[in-house]
């Protein structure tokens, strides 16, 4: 099937020859079971979502027009991505998504046979996790289309924040790195939440985050004070083709980075994951290493760069 | 002070110009104290909340150059806005505020100068409803800026929604209508959060929402099946210089309307308003009536039409 485009060629397929009200109508179609009604879902003020077990977890991201997506890509593989990026922020917490919001910006003659795959793509994501979308804001933006999904979640044991690591720590990857524009992956990842769940329940696991800008640009954000991440090239988990520049740097992976304490089992701690995700890859890919020794060999991730989102 | 403009002469006084990490730096800067530090604030994947008392409640607004705002709105007043809308939804359930994200889509060119004031005026705001900023997003767009924020909150006891309104129940409103762009309310208002707790507490209400598309719009949500809001022109509270038209169509006015039992006792009610409100205006502006059996001199709300989002 082809793919509709973004922007209508009559009038009477845009948005704007719907009007405000309809769309949201639409909207609430499109998505299908995973719109409750109000005022738990779309159609109040604020939506009403029951009370979180343990903390509470808040993210955001967006999917914008030239940024995170062009015209190319088939809109029901947007709208995935739009939610499966927050639900890798929940992930990378070690917490549960539990309901999120939709703000879309767009431009008058976007059309809306895109935008109900858009939504259809949502409303997938959402029944596979169990996350209903209950409210947004529809706005007008000139020429672009920009959609910010908030997503709220819950903690009922350990989270795993980024902070945490010491020197001699282990650092471990899930999945593999690199290419994941050219290879379509930015935009058919499965959020590690089951994954991320189990790490924070692990107590040699210290800190966590997912790797969204590329390891090189993520693993400082990981490295305690007075140390630097010492990988170790041929160790990284590549996605096929993938250079060792390109695992470092490409982003959009979507796939966790963790460390675990220099004093745990390693083989137990690997042993257990294989039982619990037999088919999810995980890497030892380096440890933190005091800043001015770095062991021989080791990639010094200053020469790498991540994406920069404002350049 | 006159205000910087949103777009830099020069490429030094932009955000492009800051890069991402810096501009982060910068924006936590800015909202001082608004900002905790992680997990509970920006620099985590998630933002970690503490747990709501009872329900809670999740909205998301934006602001969007030439919709929301214009070059020539001061930028504290445009940060100041996108805050308050938001937090007016959380009024208009009876609710309490408890954390927000911010996602920024904006061009290259934006200056720092100008985000610098729209981040102070978020965190004015901020401070005075102890809503911390735990987190958000930076992403381009191309010629443009939007904001969206997204608000949780909290609802402790009675959450008062759109429906449960009955024929014959009474229609008040808060505050005054109209003329909110022409007089620059819209950027100045102060949410109704203490009013809308309260109104929440009183068995006499039954269904609430804040008037943000004009009330000819908006009241339509509040009507039970089978009636129609039955308004008295002359009843209306208008801004000052504000036409009927214009106190029902305008928009932007932020105030709670809200729905009291036709059996309330209603000079009791207004009495413990005033106690509890002496400085904000309550007026009764009609009923519910049944469908084709308007009073004689009552506004027909379909001859009139409120902001459309889209056309």
């Amino acid at each position: 099937m082809k793919a509709p485009p973004l922007f209508s060629r009559t009038r009477r397929g845009s948005v704007s020859a719907a009007g405000e009200q309809a769309l949201i109508g639409m909207i609430r179609k499109w998505l299908g079971p995973s719109s409750p009604p109000s005022p738990a879902g779309i159609g109040d003020d604020c939506a009403v979502v029951g009370p979180a077990r343990g903390r509470a977890l808040l993210t955001v991201d967006p999917v914008i027009l030239g940024v995170h997506f062009d015209a190319g890509i088939p809109p029901r593989q947007v709208g995935a991505k739009l939610l499966r990026r927050n639900l890798s922020d929940i992930a990378a917490m070690g917490g549960r998504p539990r309901a999120a919001v939709v703000a879309l910006a767009l431009d008058g003659r976007v059309s809306l046979a895109w935008l109900a795959e858009f939504y259809r793509g949502i409303a997938l994501v959402s029944r596979r996790h169990a996350v209903p979308i209950v409210g947004g804001d529809v706005a007008r933006i000139r020429g672009s289309f920009a959609a910010t999904l908030a997503l709220s979640g819950e903690a009922p044991g350990r989270i795993l924040t980024r902070s945490g690591s010491r020197t001699g720590d282990w650092i471990y990857v899930t999945g593999s790195l690199g290419r994941s524009l050219q290879t379509g992956h930015h935009h058919r990842f499965v959020p590690r939440l089951a994954e991320g769940e189990w790490l924070a329940r692990r107590r040699e696991v210290r800190a966590m985050m997912d790797v969204s800008d590329g390891l090189a640009k993520d693993l400082p954000a990981l490295s305690p004070k007075g140390a630097v991440p010492a990988l170790f090239g041929e160790a990284l988990p590549r996605r096929a083709g993938a250079s060792v520049r390109e695992a470092l740097c490409d982003g959009e992976d979507y796939e966790l980075a963790f460390s675990v304490s220099r004093r745990a089992a390693l083989a137990p701690f690997e042993d257990a994951w294989r039982r619990a995700f037999p088919r999810t890859r995980l890497t030892r890919v380096g440890r933190f290493a005091p800043r001015g020794d770095l062991p021989p060999g080791a990639l010094t991730l200053e020469d790498y760069r991540g994406y920069e989102h404002l350049r």
